[in-house]
Parts: structure tokens; C-alpha cells; sequence
């Protein structure tokens, strides 16, 4: 077999060792005679892969004792709705930071749910760079203010979650498990988990105890929070498959240093694209400004768009895939998520830095 | 391997044939260097899979023109919720068909989200047979009746559906593919698959283009059916393992005659375990009234509940594995979905006439 290197923005790579062992119980799931994807979600195997997902997903991410960790269906895009559905009360209104593609549709939607407003918008900078503190408005009345933690589409993130005096609640879908989480600041952080985490089909969520108790009764079942907390995100079958190709990647993540093992590879190896970007005399540039560059979506735009298609079948050539940009952004885009092998990134360096050479 | 007879109520057991491709593929799709799961849901590969999915769910559940099928998820659960929320403009009701715990919970989400009234009530005959249609009681301005057409829990079915001069809603989710559907007496129809057709994580729904062309506008994306419908179910990112594996699937029932096929399969093979009960001179008994019982999940008692644990223990012993009933009925419960082997039902007749020899 000969294994590509993908740089998709999602789904994306998972570590071989991973898969393999996905294969290896496919059809027999530790003996019981079935696999795991014909199980009762009612099982005693099945529960146990799960209770070790909840766990270890709250132990990677360093979630403190006061959040409840959930396990939905929808991906973020339902969570654009359910945050606001559950979390504001008439009477309350909610601010959103307008910071790419993604924080745009979250306010959008959460405006068809409850009393939103712009608290910073980066479309005047084509979304460049992320908001300081001081630039958020916050009006009376806030329940919480929405950030998007990481913008994939156009590769922009923030450092570090602002402190404002009301709650946050956070998008984390493009940098999950790639940086730490100030705890304090938030009430609430959700995400998909197809990009650092698992095959697509599952969205986790993580909510302060506290305002989940708070939570907006009289909610169809799917929709509220308290059904899922109470139920141990067995509400209804849940995506089981994901959760346990998941539990699997996390036990892989925790073997690699866990949290600060993935915020430091997620540093050292962007950075080592960046350099080559920013050592090219110009022939590779990035639209983000230099302090907000995502550090899992790496924007940039070659001397040409002429040399794009080039670009492309070259990489490709190399086992380089997925490196085309965003239609709505253009040029390329390399997403090293956390399963990208260190061997990927500096294949993607080295052909880079030819490229530039050949072409420049 | 030594593998078992799974009658679980849902998640289903898989053919071994479909299990074993999904393995051979898991590690490099069809020579694309990564596995499906890994994959873009932009990609050419996956929008093949994608594509045939459709293509399959409506040619092997013989959906006319003039419906619309959309991949989504969150379990038939979230329809629950979405169904009244983008087919009930103000002012007009719904009326639902309580015969059992889903269609019970179908509708206390329903009044969670409009005016939803209760057309047919179950509850004094203990769930043991359907409405017949001049007992459904269908009021001025009703929208839709919703009906479930087979109890999971209770083990009744709806032979067919009824004329009631407005729309129907269908829950199929447990008798998915193994009968047809008349398709001029409803709105839409909705089902998890991982009973008759997949692993869990994918819910169909398959809606009337008129229907969605009046659903109610200014709904959150993830929530609304019309932009599902304009996206070609890839809005977001869908959970394309449980659609690959499904798209297998259904090639696996194409070949074995279609819907056609499979309605004679579980006619023939619900009759075998039938007869198993209705020989026993008493030692079995099912609640259902005969007219009404299910298809797919066969409820049935032994002569005494002290018998139960034996009865499993033994059935275990010969390889047959999650016959116990649903905690609110009691009893024993065998779920035969469309994957279930011949074999796996000749071998529970068997052992159900040896053990009524033995026990009784």
C-alpha cells in the first residue's frame, strides 16, 4: 500500500497504527463473536469503549471536574442552534465574533434562535487576523460571547481565549486537542471531531455544570443538553463507530504526550511550513497576519496563481494531496492536524522549498 | 471466528460479506492511498459513495419522483423534533398515533414543538395491536397523522397504511425495507438504519417535494430539511462511514431481490418462529394480537419468568445472543432485520422447540 500524505481540512488523516487496529477487529470484537458496529449500545462492550472515550477525552483535554463532556450527532453546525437554544433565556441577548466563514454562519444562525449581535467583525480585514480583547463589545444583557477559536477556511487563531467579563463559548472544531483551554473563561466548548479526533458522524461537547443546570426546559428531547447529560449521551443510539475509532486516537494522543504533546507538535510543525513561507523572497505568502496564523489550517498563495494547477499535480506526484485551498479563498491550504506524521510535514517542506526554486 | 446469532433490537447484525469488504478497504480505498474515513466529503471518491447511497435508498425502497431522500443525523430522535418544526405552519395541528413507547415519545416531542393532539391511543390494550383506520381520529386543520409502522418494543406492526384523507408522517425506523410503503398516503417517512440497514450514527428521511417546498422558512441550518435537500445531504460533513457501509448494504439487498425480496424473507421468517410459539400448547405466548405482530421484532414469554434466565443462559450456549426483552415489556425479544442469516433463524426455532421440550 502506498499511503498518501493528506492534508485535507477534514475529515483527515488518522494515525496507520489506528486503523489497523480497526481492521484487525472488524468482523470480531474482542471475541464476542460480532463486530463493534453490530452491538447493542445497551452492551457491556460497547460501554465499556464508551465510558474509556468520555474518560479519556476528559483527561486529554484537561477538562475540569465542573463540565459535563457529551457525545452528539449534527456535527458543529447543530450546535449553532442547540448553544443558543439551550443557553439563552428570553430576555437575554448573545454576541458573536465575526472572525471567518465559520464564526459568520454561527452568528447566523444563532440569530434565528435568540437576540444576537456582532460584538467584532474581521470582515473589514478579510478576516486577517482575530479580534484584541479591548475590540469585542459587550452590551448589557450578554449571556455569553461566541469566538471560533480557529478559522479553517481562511487560517487564522486565537493565542488565547480574552477575558470579558461574561462567559464564553467556544468553537473548537478546527484546533481541538492543539492548544489548552482556559477553563475559567467559558461556559461552554464544542466541536466535530472529524478533523483532530475520528471519522466524521460525532460532535463533542463540553459544558459547565452550571449552566446546564440553567438550561432552557421544554426542549424536544435531541435538542436539550439535560436529556444527554443525563442519559450518559445514550439518549439515543449513538454514533458508535466514531466514538470508538475516537476512544482509540485519544489513547494514541495520550501515549504521545497528550495535550502539551499536541500543542507542541502543533507549533514546532507549523512553524517549519511558516519558515519556508516566510524564507521564500516572496514567492509563497500567507493572507494571516504573522501573530494570528492558525498552527492546523496554513494559508498561502504561491507568486501565481498561474502556477496553482502546477502546484497541485506536482504535489500530488510527490503523495502530497488535499492542498488546494478554500474555493472562497483561493491558493493552497496544508491542515496538519494532530495525526500528520512529523515525515508529512517535512515531505510538505521539502517540496515547498523546491517548488520555489523550480518555479520562482 | 466464531460468530453468533445477534437478534439485538437495534444496533442489527451485518452480512459477514459486507463486514469483510469494509475490512479489506479499511487501510487504502480503492487505491486512493487512505481509507474512506479519511477521506474529503468534497472528494470524487466519496461523492461516488455518497451518490450510489442515494441512489440505492431510492431505488430499493421505491421512491417515487416526487420525493426528495435526505441523509442526516441525530436518530430518528431529531426527527421527532425536526418533523413538526418545518411541516407545521401556526395554526395547523398534528395528530399521533400513540401505539407504543415510540410512537408515545414520537408524540410528546411533538407537543414540545406545536399543537399535536392524540388521534389513536393504545395505552388501555397495552400496545397489543394497531388502530384501524375508521378509529384514528383526524381533526379540522391537521397537518399530518404520524404513525409508527412497527413498535420495536411491543412487537406490533402496521400491515398498511391507512386512508385518513390528510398526509401521513411514518416512523419505519424498525421495519426499514421489509415493507412497502404506499407512497400516495404520505408526507414523509423517516428511520434510523442501524437496524435493517447499516451502523448507527445515519438517519433517512425521504420527504414529498411539495412538502418541502412549503416548510417553514427562517429555521437554523443543521434543522431545516430545504437546505439539506439544496446541499444533496453535504451541508456539513455527514457521517460517511455509516453511508459507505450502508451503500453495501443495499447492494447486498439489491441482489437478494430488492424490497420485494426482503418482505417475503420476513414474512417467511417471523412465520417460522411464529409457528414455533403458536405450536407450543401454551409454553410460548406473545402479547400481540396476531394481526398485529411485528416482522422484524418478535415479543414473546415463556411459560413462567422463572424460566427466562435459563432460557438466555441456554440460547447463549448455542451461539444465539441478545434475545432478552425491552426492560418495560419484559419477556424475550428476537429481532430479525434483513442481515440476519437463515440459519440464525432456523437455529432459534430449533433450540425454542427444544427447550419447550425440555422446560415444559
Amino acid at each position: 500500500m502506498n499511503r498518501v500524505r493528506n492534508f485535507c481540512a477534514g475529515p483527515c488523516t488518522l494515525p496507520v497504527e489506528v486503523l489497523a487496529e480497526v481492521q484487525d477487529e472488524l468482523l470480531d470484537y474482542q471475541g464476542s463473536g460480532m463486530s463493534l458496529i453490530e452491538m447493542s449500545h445497551r452492551s457491556s462492550d460497547y460501554d465499556a469503549v464508551h465510558s474509556a472515550a468520555l474518560d479519556r477525552l476528559r483527561r486529554t483535554l484537561e477538562v475540569p471536574d465542573e463540565f459535563e463532556v457529551l457525545f452528539l450527532q449534527g456535527g458543529a453546525l447543530l450546535q449553532f442552534a442547540m448553544v443558543p437554544m439551550n443557553l439563552v433565556p428570553a430576555g437575554s441577548s448573545v454576541g458573536h465574533v465575526r472572525s471567518g466563514a465559520w464564526g459568520k454562519a454561527a452568528h447566523a444562525d444563532a440569530e434565528r434562535v435568540c437576540s444576537a449581535y456582532l460584538a467584532w467583525d474581521g470582515t473589514d480585514h478579510r478576516f486577517s487576523r482575530m479580534p484584541q480583547p479591548d475590540e469585542i463589545e459587550v452590551r448589557p444583557g450578554t449571556r455569553y460571547v461566541h469566538v471560533t477559536s480557529n478559522e479553517t477556511i481562511e487560517g487564522i487563531q486565537l493565542r488565547s481565549l480574552p477575558d470579558l467579563g461574561v462567559p464564553l463559548v467556544v468553537d473548537i472544531s478546527s484546533d481541538f486537542l492543539t492548544q489548552p483551554i482556559d477553563w475559567e473563561r467559558v461556559d461552554l466548548v464544542y466541536g466535530g471531531v472529524q478533523k483532530n479526533l475520528g471519522p466524521a458522524g460525532l460532535a463533542v461537547v463540553v459544558i459547565r455544570r452550571s449552566a446546564l443546570e440553567d438550561c432552557v426546559a421544554g426542549l424536544p428531547s435531541y435538542l436539550g443538553y439535560a436529556g444527554h447529560a443525563a442519559a450518559g449521551s445514550l439518549l439515543n443510539t449513538p454514533p458508535m463507530f466514531s466514538i470508538y475509532v475516537m476512544e482509540k486516537m485519544l489513547r494514541w494522543i495520550q501515549d504521545r504526550g497528550g495535550l502539551s504533546g499536541m500543542a507542541e507538535r502543533a507549533t514546532r510543525r507549523s512553524n517549519r511550513i511558516y519558515d519556508v513561507i516566510d524564507s521564500s523572497s516572496g514567492f509563497y505568502t500567507g493572507p494571516a497576519q504573522p501573530q494570528a496564523r492558525s498552527r492546523t489550517n496554513l494559508v498561502f498563495r504561491l507568486a501565481s496563481p498561474d502556477l496553482d494547477g502546477r502546484f497541485l499535480a506536482e504535489a500530488r506526484q510527490s503523495g502530497l494531496v488535499n492542498l488546494k485551498g478554500h474555493r472562497s479563498v483561493g491558493g493552497m491550504r496544508a491542515s496538519i492536524y494532530n495525526a500528520m506524521p512529523d515525515e508529512g510535514v517535512e515531505e510538505l517542506a521539502s517540496f515547498m522549498r523546491d517548488f520555489a526554486g523550480s518555479a520562482g
